[in-house]
């Protein structure tokens, strides 16, 4: 493979807007897709579900990534793909040649690959779910109180998401409780309404359910309901808590409706819609994040590609019916949480630089606010501020700034969906991908894993969330090489946060616990068993929804 | 081609249930297809797409026929596949070989091209759609009260099958009023709340809307929002008349909100679904009937594959949101009317002989009753019986007996959801398609239009509507040859009905008008125009939903 240097306008193009403008270089047009062996299309269709399909779909249609359809790849001819593949883009494709995940010969292989049709993606029916389904301890044999004397709901779930795993870790002890299997690259945890239920959901579409009151903590069952998966969330209104769990699928495009207990899978819905704005048909409609309303019977669920919020009305199920809103929003929806009164549910079209803002209450599109490039809120922030009332923050992925949007209509009418502040970090770049705050903190955290420069990207940056000045940068500890700093977590009471050191899988990090009030580093969590840790998830915390 | 005789076990399947057992018979195994070229795949798939796909479906999934994909038509072979195209079954599939529609040349065609994949049907877009998009009278150029003097509540719309036309028949002089060109093959007519307003959907996907306040009533728009379609309905909840209309599609499968007055297109939702009972995903999941709820913004659809009643709320649709209640009932929905109270909606399960009942008031399912063979309620024909209470009536298709059954759980506990009554038709065999009565009429009405006795499918049969006893049977006039009388309306007030005279498209035929207390012929419309009239639409009775 030579790997070409692109030229003139492509690359501007691509460095200017971060979408690669194939369909412009027509150039290295060819006729027919270059030779492929049956063996070879197996295997390139592996790497392209591993690596790719993330951001451009199953089925090429583009979403995060720009469409890779066979009519447009075709025009780039192999060298220009392979040169995308191995080089990335500042756009946001990774450079999986230079990183050293792809190899040449994979990537030659890639980029044929990509100019020949997709296969069809395969479907999961029930009957298939119900084979993977797996329940390790029955609900009549779990215990009816706690087996141990620790304060669970100050436990924290962290995910080891290179290892396919969950650690439980005690809060007040900072003492590792179990490690859990899960599926592979655990995207997020949610906690039922009791918190006695911690669900993981595997990138491979396994949903685990961890009993935190056994004796040693452990899943209780599981279940594999999508081939690529993003989400999970549990029925938090009066009356269903621990009832139902929810899991969005990105293949097949489709929520699946789960016992909470026992994840027994109940009802599929496919999420295949029409794209809200061209109203063209779009197969591959995924589902990216889910909420939990804790006044309403329902779920929040994004369906990415049309840019629809779904309310799912799950207090019906149990008959066989399901309820949907359908509400038109923006394209591309991503991560979102809910404001501080939970009316409202923000979420980010990452693509649009746009937060979409829905009322739950009347079930309608509230507004949308223009914010920066490439919004990236995980759930957000809620700060209740002095001046503007409650406001919620989200960072972002391609600038530097953090901006925070007035989400009280009622009481701070002026300030309602407008950003009110706009949150400097420092240095060049944007890379960020959580801000977290508590309503006992006064402080207003922010990571930047994917900032190119190693500092930034080892650094954690406090803000004072009242008057948004930088209070202090803390850094990793230098002992640690080549990691990221990643995502913050608030314990139950806001005494302390967790930031994880995020490295590589054959070498083992730490979770650094500091002090919320000093700001010092207090402890150290670190063991043979601390392997690329990214997201972690109080107890309390989350079935609260508090952030 | 040589037409081959089927023999044992495969024939005696086709005959005891309708359905062919294709997958028992695989002495004629093939692996690989026949030979069939570019041209004929592409002449093929028109004739499958007209005279296969609304049984058999697109991707030849099966539904109302049974499955026909390569995997089981290959072991078939060519020539059982043309004895079963020439033939016909007695399950219901056409002998379009005898019938003479089909040619052996076509029949042989089509035998190869079953053997092959289904090529990728086309999507339809918004663009696509209102590019054939006409409105001829704008909504301001129209008249703001009836510009003629006719009683335009008692006129009839008259479907002039073959010819692609409804007629327009003014109910009290029985003079023609206007011939409108529509979509080919209409299916049905509907009228908006107002009754201003009549509805055509064409088997084509094409809606037209005909305004009758004209001084000579005519289309004033038309779109083409499918490529096949059954069902058409409008929004009849007060502050919501005439409003929109919604267009249940065959392929693609969706439904399409349209504005009532002019047809523009706003809003595609696809229907694909999960198949309610196995839950795996269909793609075809199409839009059999639609009625509008006159109490609530809703409207009733039924997907049929899927087995589900959606209940599609339309109030918010100029504001982006469309609100579905999606109920599990019974597979393959056909059509369906409201109960005398118009809270509950009855619709057949046909291949499952099975009535479903929707209570739209809460909003789920109320029963599924058991009944004969293929149920074929159209609407349905709705008594205030003095016994039973409200009661519901279907005829069958696959058999001679109509069922009643109890629609008042509150008043009639012990007849709800319960056969109350079978009435025999005489003779042998089914063939029904629609049944009729008038809340001033005493008669209940059967025809058998698909019958194979050529003196019952001229037959139209009249009841006591509170024996069940059988009045009279009338016959279509001997000087109407080859002919089938089908489809019975009342006028405005049930001082008569109308029968069709349903013939050849190249031989104008009648429509017959009947004294609906001396049960004599009082009438016959005739014309060069009269050709092919099937389903007749009354203004008042469509827009009230009496029947």
């Amino acid at each position: 493979m030579r790997v070409t240097k692109l030229t003139g306008g492509l690359v501007g193009a691509v460095l200017a807007t971060g979408v690669v403008a194939l369909s412009v270089n027509t150039a290295k047009a060819e006729s027919s897709p270059p030779p492929i062996t049956k063996e070879e299309m197996k295997k390139a269709a592996r790497i392209y579900f591993d690596r790719c399909a993330g951001c451009h779909g199953m089925l090429r249609k583009g979403a995060t990534g720009p469409a890779l359809t066979p009519d447009r790849t075709r025009k780039l001819g192999t060298e220009a793909l392979e040169a995308f593949i191995y080089n990335g883009t500042l756009g946001g494709m990774p450079d999986w040649g230079k990183q050293g995940i792809l190899s040449k010969d994979e990537i030659n292989l890639l980029a044929r690959y990509l100019q020949h049709e997709p296969p069809p993606p395969p479907e999961l029916s029930m009957q298939q779910m119900k084979a993977s389904w797996k329940v390790y301890v029955p609900v009549e044999d779990r215990p009816t109180r706690p087996q141990h004397s620790l304060n669970w709901k100050n436990f924290f779930g962290v995910i080891l998401r290179d290892v396919g795993k969950v650690a439980i870790v005690d809060g007040d002890t900072k003492k590792l409780v179990n490690i859990v299997d899960t599926g592979f690259a655990v995207h997020i945890l949610r906690s039922s309404a009791s918190g006695r239920y911690m669900y993981a959901i595997g990138r491979d579409g396994k949903a685990t359910v961890i009993d935190l009151w056994l004796s040693k903590p452990d899943k209780v069952a599981e279940v594999k309901v999508c081939y690529d998966a993003r989400s999970i969330d549990t029925s938090k209104y009066h009356g269903y808590e621990d009832k139902y769990a929810v899991v969005g699928c990105y293949w097949p495009p489709s929520f699946v409706v789960l016992d909470g207990m026992t994840l027994e899978p109940k009802k599929i819905v496919s999420t295949s819609a029409y794209y809200y704005d061209t109203q063209e048909f779009v197969r591959e409609a995924r589902v990216a994040s889910i909420v939990s309303s804790h006044y309403d019977p329902i779920w929040v669920l994004n369906i990415k590609e049309a840019g629809q919020v779904w309310l799912v009305d799950y207090s019906k199920v149990d008959k066989g019916t399901v309820s949907i809103d359908m509400i038109d929003s923006e394209r591309y929806l991503h991560d979102g949480g809910w404001d501080l009164s939970k009316r409202y549910f923000l979420v980010a079209a990452n693509m649009r630089n746009k937060i979409v803002v829905i009322d739950t209450k009347d079930k309608e599109l509230e507004a949308i606010v223009k914010v920066g490039t490439k919004p990236h809120p995980g759930r957000g922030a809620n700060i209740d501020h002095p001046k503007y009332g409650p406001i919620w923050c989200t960072g972002h992925i391609g600038e530097k700034r953090i901006a925070c949007i007035g989400t009280d209509p009622e009481g701070h009418p002026q300030y309602a969906w407008k950003v009110v502040k706009w949150i400097k970090l420092p240095g060049e770049g944007g890379g960020n991908l959580f801000i977290k705050t508590h309503p006992k903190s006064k402080y207003l955290i922010a990571d930047r894993p994917l900032n190119p420069d190693p500092e930034l990207k080892r650094s954690i940056f406090v803000y004072d969330k009242y008057t948004f000045e930088l209070v202090k940068t803390l850094k990793v500890p230098a002992k640690y090489k080549n990691i990221r700093a990643v995502h913050e977590e608030f314990s139950e009471d806001g005494s302390e946060f967790w930031i994880s050191v995020w490295g590589k899988k054959n070498q083992p990090t730490a979770i650094l616990v500091y002090d919320a009030k000093t700001l010092k580093l207090k402890k150290e969590i670190t063991g043979d068993w601390v392997r690329t840790p990214t997201g972690k998830f109080n107890v309390y915390n989350t079935m609260k929804d508090i952030y």
